[in-house]
């Protein structure tokens, strides 16, 4: 029992004042998905009950609504650039107060330290964050970035305060072979995420008896469907590029809704700010035509359940006094928001103390980056709204590159690791017409990765990366506009606020190249060897068909 | 990874043939709550999935339902009179595939050991028996019986298979209290069942507080709506005395059905076997209008998810291969019943071993059990459907007893423990006109009682019980109908074809008796001191509303 467990007992029983009573709210209830009137009272944290109470702090909510606080079932906080403390000061305010975090990002780079370093960004951080392991470190041999991380390397996270379970497992093919290494990573834990976009039919079934229990990935409608009945939780993503609230709406009910969840999986640090997170879903969801109070659910008791967070989720004696003022269900907009029982306030905090340098290569020399030689080449082609690539030729004269006019420009890889690699290939699609950028961030291994229309602006925008040891740079000439990504090369430990003011710099520079918009989001897909069709690594270019390396020119 | 999975992983992808397909089934799905056709494989006992499948053995149920083997909430076995064998074997035709139960009889009677027979008699039961522990032996210190368990001594059985958590808590004022006994005991385990009738309001909020999860105990909307909404789960009970499937079936919405299950909780054999077990609950459900898809849901995903048995409650890929063939759900006849994959049959198992003799007493001398004196006397009086009794005073010469004009008969405890107590009250409410009855079930010591028109025949049927090692008996003259008892006095070592046959000779013999029905039940009632208000003990009467023992003359 813990020691605080009688005074609670007592305060419960009305014999006691509670800490905080909200008077006379009208409150949801998650267990019938309806609204009654009451008093709503709080001690040292956690729900006393709701009913006739007194208390030392005393709020008239007449008129406002309350629901439990919001809860995200799957993101990966690196894709917001901000550390764990700073992404938590971003989304408490927008109701959030627990989130499922995979940090697949900095674990790809700097492996178990990496999952350490966001473990111990929890003590800080005004939300709880609960982590999953992540369960594909490289994505696929060859993506091997900063770690490989085993079932071994894994088990010292199994019990640990803040980890939940086995996070999505994106190896598919290796789950349907019964991949020992892979059994043992699904043996770890009694809750695993998986991820499975597409599958289905007896492969999905099979994806299934393996132990996956939850989908993030599905698109369609009949896609959620067969998931859902075959006894998946469904997770409806809203995120940076993919949005799929809208089409998957129609299989939430009364009667599924408590195996529907929200997920923002990867989202930039601007939509956060400007648009909300779990409440921009829930608008999202209500804009469709969902009742609130099924948008709600699925944002609190449903994933609470889920990951059998049974001390959240609902306001009911003894659970967590996470909760929401609202004004108004269908509009939908957070007003107040307290976790823990404790009012979340916007105060900076200061800035965390940045992680281990992790950048370890130099600039390339220009000469590393030529490319000499006529002929026929293979040549990456950009989707517009996809992270899938086209394998495209052309005939070039290596004297020609940049070809602004058929917009065939150079993107290069610099292996960060410190092995000295160095790629370079063509792409087609950015539209830029001057400048160059790089980042740091290019799945999975998170090399640095770098296009543009000129060797001197790429090197320029390598160098800046490398110089902010880790960092997202967009360079016009000589002049650099960077983001400096300080932890792994991922996260920036700037305020929120300077991460977004500096993206939109970033962002005006990147208009001024006259390219496609979100240029980043597509560099950052560039290297990712696992979805087709062409891409580009620290070894060159890779035909992902083939699943091997292949030359530049066609021979 | 279980030796098998590769196996089961090809055979869900269709690579190899499953062991056994249902071709053409209509099957539900508890997820959505409808029905779909198609083949359901089966490989292992485990489900690999629904689709289109072959298998080594195929069977056509075309026009037929398949639904999920169903799942008991909440039940004393030994209510049956049955071994935890005989139980499974009489209640797995009804399509019971798994009961959660609470040993709390046999750990009243025999401790530990109790506990250890009841988990040792899973190994070949027909069906899943899953136990919660017995939270509240004795259920108050005056009414301890063979054991007292206290936190360590149930602590050994944490962890064990067969073991899911902390069977329902009785005691709640030291629940409120925060007695530190009973807060130790609620910290073994993160599934804690409750037991609160007619609990409300603050107090109710400071029982959930404390962390217990369901109620199997409301009797009306009002009681089973504040509780769901509070956050408990509710088991609506139908069992051989206590049924509230349907004042409480409103409750049950698409919305709140995840939350809602079925508790047959006390059941007698002959109910079992003529009228069923859950299905019976699903029958009467959709007797009292709720649709037969909720009715499901509550007896097989609903259960599974409030017990964490993710393993179970749904036909989808890696679940045990528990279901039954019905020829239509709104009838929801029974037709057919797989358990782990395995069809029932109702063969004939060997019978069981009996327990260790538990009963340690001597047939009391007419002298003991005489009533000398005359004046004003306490008369404990039943009251027709309850288990309450009234605290009733009457004038009476003891050479007079019985008295049948006005129905106030003996009623003698015997301590069955090694004591040598034994206690004689009077009680009015049987209308016996002849005979005596005995029974070693008396709540919860479980010591000897007996009560007649004769104190020849009430030393006959004591002394037959004590015979049987335990057992009923129904005495008129000198001839006695007996069922043995031979497992701690309370379960029978019978097939339970025999039990029922020799429980209607009993109840013809107490029919020739002219008394009330279900005599047994209001005897086993009458030692019980935590209700309300006369009641009689090892230690002669006793006031429930002073808790203590009173003279039987008024002084």
């Amino acid at each position: 029992m813990p020691p605080d467990k009688p005074d609670l007992l007592d305060a419960a029983r009305g014999h006691s004042p509670a800490d905080m009573v909200f008077k006379n709210a009208t409150i949801f209830n998650p267990f019938t998905g309806d609204w009654r009137e009451g008093d709503l009272a709080v001690k040292n944290g956690i729900v006393l009950g709701t009913g006739t109470y007194t208390g030392r702090s005393e709020r008239d909510c007449a008129g406002l609504f309350i629901i439990p606080g919001l809860i995200d079932a799957h993101v990966h906080i690196e894709s917001s650039l901000l550390t764990p403390q700073e992404y938590a000061r971003l989304v408490a305010p927008c109701g959030t107060t627990t989130v499922i975090a995979d940090p697949h990002e900095i674990a790809n780079v700097a492996g178990v330290a990496g999952i350490e370093f966001m473990l111990a960004a929890r003590r800080d951080a005004a939300i709880d964050i609960q982590y999953m392991l992540p369960s594909c470190v490289p994505a696929a041999p060859l993506e091997k970035g900063g770690a490989i991380l085993e079932a071994p390397d894994l088990r010292r996270f199994i019990g640990r305060e803040g980890v939940l379970g086995l996070g999505e497992m994106m190896n598919v093919p290796g789950v349907l072979s019964g991949d020992p290494g892979i059994a043992h990573k699904l043996a770890l834990s009694a809750i695993r995420d998986g991820h499975a976009p597409g599958l289905s039919g007896r492969d999905l079934n099979a994806y299934l008896l393996a132990g996956l229990q939850s989908d993030h990935e599905c698109t369609s409608l009949a896609e959620a469907e067969e998931k859902l009945r075959k006894g998946m939780y469904i997770f409806l993503r809203d995120g940076s590029t993919e949005q799929n609230i809208e089409a998957l709406i129609p299989l939430v009910t009364p009667f599924s809704v408590s195996r529907c969840c929200f997920s923002t999986d990867d989202c930039h640090p601007d939509l956060l700010m400007r648009q909300g997170h779990i409440d921009r879903c829930i608008r999202k969801a209500i804009a469709a035509g969902l009742a609130p109070e099924l948008a709600i659910r699925m944002a609190t008791l449903s994933p609470a359940g889920r990951f059998g967070l049974h001390d959240r989720g609902a306001l009911v004696p003894g659970r967590r006094a996470d909760l929401c003022i609202i004004d108004d269900p269908e509009q939908f907009a957070i007003r107040q928001v307290f976790c823990g029982g404790r009012e979340i306030r916007s105060s900076r905090q200061t800035r965390s103390a940045p992680f281990p340098p992790s950048i370890h290569c130099q600039v390339p020399s220009p000469a590393t980056i030529s490319i000499a030689g006529t002929g026929q080449t293979r040549v990456i082609g950009l989707v517009p709204g996809q992270i899938v690539t086209e394998s495209l030729r052309y005939e070039i004269d290596g004297r020609n590159i940049p070809d602004t006019k058929r917009d065939i420009l150079k993107v290069v890889v610099c292996n960060r690791y410190g092995t000295g690699k160095c790629g370079t290939g063509l792409v087609h699609g950015f539209s830029f017409r001057q400048g160059a950028i790089a980042a740091s961030i290019s799945h999975d291994a998170h090399n640095i990765i770098a296009s543009g229309v000129s060797d001197d602006e790429i090197l320029l925008a390598i160098s800046s990366v490398i110089q902010a040891q880790g960092g997202m740079a967009a360079v016009t000439g000589t002049s650099a506009e960077v983001l400096p990504l300080d932890c792994a090369g991922l996260m920036s430990t700037l305020h929120y606020e300077d991460v977004v003011s500096r993206l939109d710099r970033i962002s005006t520079v990147t208009h001024e190249m006259g390219g496609i918009d979100n240029p980043f989001m597509y560099l950052s897909f560039l290297a990712l060897t696992v979805i087709p069709a062409l891409r580009i690594t620290d070894r060159g270019v890779f035909d992902c068909g083939e699943f091997r390396d292949v030359p530049l020119f066609v021979e």
